[in-house]
């Protein structure tokens, strides 16, 4: 039996049809199986790619990438993710300005998209705007294509927004499964999703978010950590709160580090900034307000400057579980004494974990690939089997 | 019989012979078997696409880009193109300064081109400049293949000039024939291209002179309607009234928007620079007259706000024939309380018409490819055929 | 026989079995078999793609480039190289500040070569960092390999550091070699490496010490002129003398311009900075020491005034053998009275070697290819004739 297979029968045991020409904008608006059949479809094309067998399943064709905020790791995971699967990337560089209103959205959305087969979409900075921008464009190409603009529906990856960072958070949970040797054997870990410091102001709130609205689906007791004021959008912490509920884990908070880090299994200590402060800044940028903003961002570096000990130390490591715990971060990291002085971590620390960071951030390209491919093949495990048999090599030896 | 063949059947009827090897400047430098030509090739390249067929014609090779203005939609149509045969496009951007003199424009022209098969220029800010840069650079990669410089000659396409804008203007017209039913049901058929109001200044003139360039030759009567002291140059005058004077059409000129819409079929209302203002701009900027170039702005902004009822509003719409003229535009226009206060368009008009609009704007990618494909391929007809029998699917269903 | 086996044939008498995996620093590193590798394989890649024959090798995959100096040559060149061989190029675009320290080195090279078969870098900018840096990348994406990060070792080719620039000196070298009708006829030539005057300030030394490092091992009698204080790394001097005393060629130093052009069939006349005050640079810069910089900027720029004879005259041109040596240049030149009144050569000169010179030029997509190609082709010559009978064409005619 091929190596393939396996995860073919997995996929066999799943119902992902609906995810065929739709979108992925968060995670817990996928079902469970969906969830799962884009893991089983990321280590299943890695499993082809590490046999150098090819996983073109276009011919031609773009994947137009948007950036509204500066990237290097997503965006060359977004082109790797392309090109495995054969299509060519052009960067929209779009200004601010461009985008204020609805209008514009819209036929921008039609122009860029005649040959479109992806659109990777990163709009994390304000609160309430980035997803909404999604859907925005999504809503615009369905109409293209429905109204004979578009001869192809492009398919939305949502690269990071205001709500959810799917791609990072469902590459760190493969990290995850594959660490501790299968989905099974999550039931019951403690995850510490946990503020730390960080001299940098006004990190999104998409990572910690995202792993409280992923984690909780596993039968994890997961911890959200952060100092008083720091908190995420209410709306997040209840869909973690119901996930864990059905899947017989939990989800709680807490002031205190310490206590979140106490024998867990996973640590993912990172700054974020208050969603208070982030909501506030959005306003303040709607009305072109600069000195507010200006005034606010000193006021969140004094609020922050108070937090110094929020740092993922020795220490605190000795009292995760047999004092392993798998540490995470979506990086670049702040590092003691490395990239700041006082940063999100201590440089010992960090470095012990620099290999499975690493591979952790592997499996984004991957977990990007599996998106649009469970989004463009019609039956996903047929189409694997093919390309399995065409053995088409990707780099002729 | 296939889809395709209808095509390939008109194709056999036409000359276009010297277009193989060629380039595409001006449309009033070619045949009016060539200007078919192109339309029948973006149709059929349109065709084998929406029947998920590759079209293909390279297996590697470079488009090159280079735009001398901001563009997104002439971007993004290029490198549609450009994928839809098998090249991958690298933008070159270049500095103003690098082009002062004759002997960098020839040493860029070859350094650029050494696995080029396309070259796609956009310079059009100076009158006088930009299409002469184009030969420029024609006659540059010209010399470096005779010369052994270059193994292939690539082909130059002007995405827009001082003087024309011709992938735009045949996407525009190639709608227009698809709309009324077929080239055959244009004789006699009223256009208005009229200028119309915009906040922003100095547009180039390259689309109104474009389309009377072009849409005279199809037997239409087309009106030319501009405020006093807007002409467009006069060279493109003398093309527009000998074309419509050979295909039975005619070509006129008005300084009322009105007089133009009345039972028009067609509208194109759309800003532009005068061409005297233009010339004037391009001696100031020789000279590096940074302070007249200012002045100059300031008085053409004044002069441009006197006529802000040249503005396509329902009224106007509704003097067309049968009030339901079609309305074209190039994009992005200027909308009426949506993009600006006062622009060219009431934004109940260009919503009613928005899917024309991107329909219009969707065949350009595939009139860049024609362009490309004639210009590349011996024998087209032999070659579509050939890519149908093929069947190398565009994406793997 | 075919044209192709002639380049098989040559490299079936070659040992260059270790740059299976390998990565392209700097030429002295290679023994003389890998040398005459890379310009039979850039030969016979030429020779196919001449024939329109394919010679991707790969079906997916990327190439990355980093570039921290501005280029246009070299990027297409390398853009050109990947294309030819299937890869797609992503642009890094790294700000300076982002590599401060190691550990962001190591983590970048590995983010961006989850998917990379090549990375290519140019970072001639400060003495001691450029290479370094390029090593630094290696060993990182060396260990992300080994750790199981990255499913392949991407191959780096220095695409110009502080000491060496491969890609056009083997360029320049392969374009002398055609031009004297091969290798063998090189024994006992003159090459006059020569300063000469440009307005312009800083220019790297990596083309100097590249052609001394290189053109010494093939016979040729090599002569380094420059004004005094202009001298080049000691170190690379040392490389030229000692290549020169293996082949039976001669390595000589002057300060005389005429001196060195004097019956020489080869002359390379060419701006560059004084080494030891790109040292002094690089010290101000590492300190932060802008005004210091501006000093020297300033002082450096008075001493060139010095030296406006150091230019290639038609008088000097008459001086070198037959008065027709041939002239090396690695663009773009500063041409007398063109691209500015004083220059490093009379426009006279420059305009009778143009041809020659893009010739040069047109080497450098097929030698970095070939680079390429010998660190990821296990057997290349079986590869090149696979590509050969694969007979896949290029462009569909």
């Amino acid at each position: 039996m091929s190596e393939l297979q396996k995860y073919l029968d997995k996929l066999n045991t799943l119902n992902f049809k609906d995810m065929y020409n739709g979108h992925f904008f968060l995670t817990w608006e996928k079902t469970d199986d969906e969830i799962a059949a884009v893991f089983t479809v990321a280590d299943a094309l890695r499993c082809l790619r590490e046999q150098n067998i090819s996983t073109k399943i276009f011919d031609s064709g773009l994947g137009i990438s948007l950036f509204r905020d500066n990237s290097t790791r997503t965006r060359f995971s977004f082109a790797s993710a392309c090109n495995l699967l054969g299509l060519e990337v052009q960067d929209l560089d779009e200004g601010k300005s461009q985008i204020a209103h609805g209008e514009t959205v819209r036929e921008t959305a039609n122009m860029i998209s005649f040959m479109a087969d992806v659109i990777g979409i990163r709009d994390d900075m304000y609160i309430g705007k980035g997803n909404k921008y999604m859907h925005d464009v999504v809503n615009a190409v369905t109409e293209g294509n429905a109204d004979g603009v578009l001869e192809q529906k492009p398919t939305l990856v949502n690269l990071q927004c205001d709500i959810d960072h799917p791609t990072q958070c469902m590459a760190d949970m493969l990290h995850v499964i594959h660490t501790f040797g299968g989905v099974e054997q999550l039931k019951g870990k403690k995850v510490a999703m946990t503020w730390a410091y960080s001299p940098s102001y006004g990190k999104p709130l998409s990572v910690p978010q995202g792993v409280i609205g992923l984690f909780t689906r596993f039968g994890m007791d997961v911890v959200l950590a952060h100092p008083e004021g720091y908190d995420v959008m209410p709306e997040v912490e209840e869909v973690a709160k119901k996930n864990a509920a059905k899947t017989g884990g939990s989800f709680s908070k807490t002031n205190s580090m310490a206590e979140a880090f106490k024998d867990a299994d996973v640590v993912y200590p990172k700054s974020w900034a208050p969603f208070a402060a982030m909501e506030k800044r959005t306003d303040l940028y709607g009305k072109g307000d600069m000195d507010g903003i200006g005034a606010l961002e000193k006021e969140l570096l004094a609020q922050n400057a108070g937090h110094k000990d929020w740092c993922c130390t020795e220490e605190l490591m000795k009292t995760t579980k047999d004092g392993k715990a798998l540490y995470l971060h979506c990086l670049p990291a702040d590092i003691n004494d490395v990239s700041c002085k006082d940063g999100e971590v201590a440089a010992s620390v960090f470095d012990r974990y620099r290999v499975p960071l690493y591979k952790q951030a592997s499996f984004k390209p991957y977990i990007i690939a599996a998106m649009i491919f469970l989004a463009k093949q019609k039956d996903p495990v047929k189409t694997l089997k093919a390309l399995e048999e065409r053995g088409v090599l990707r780099h002729v030896l």
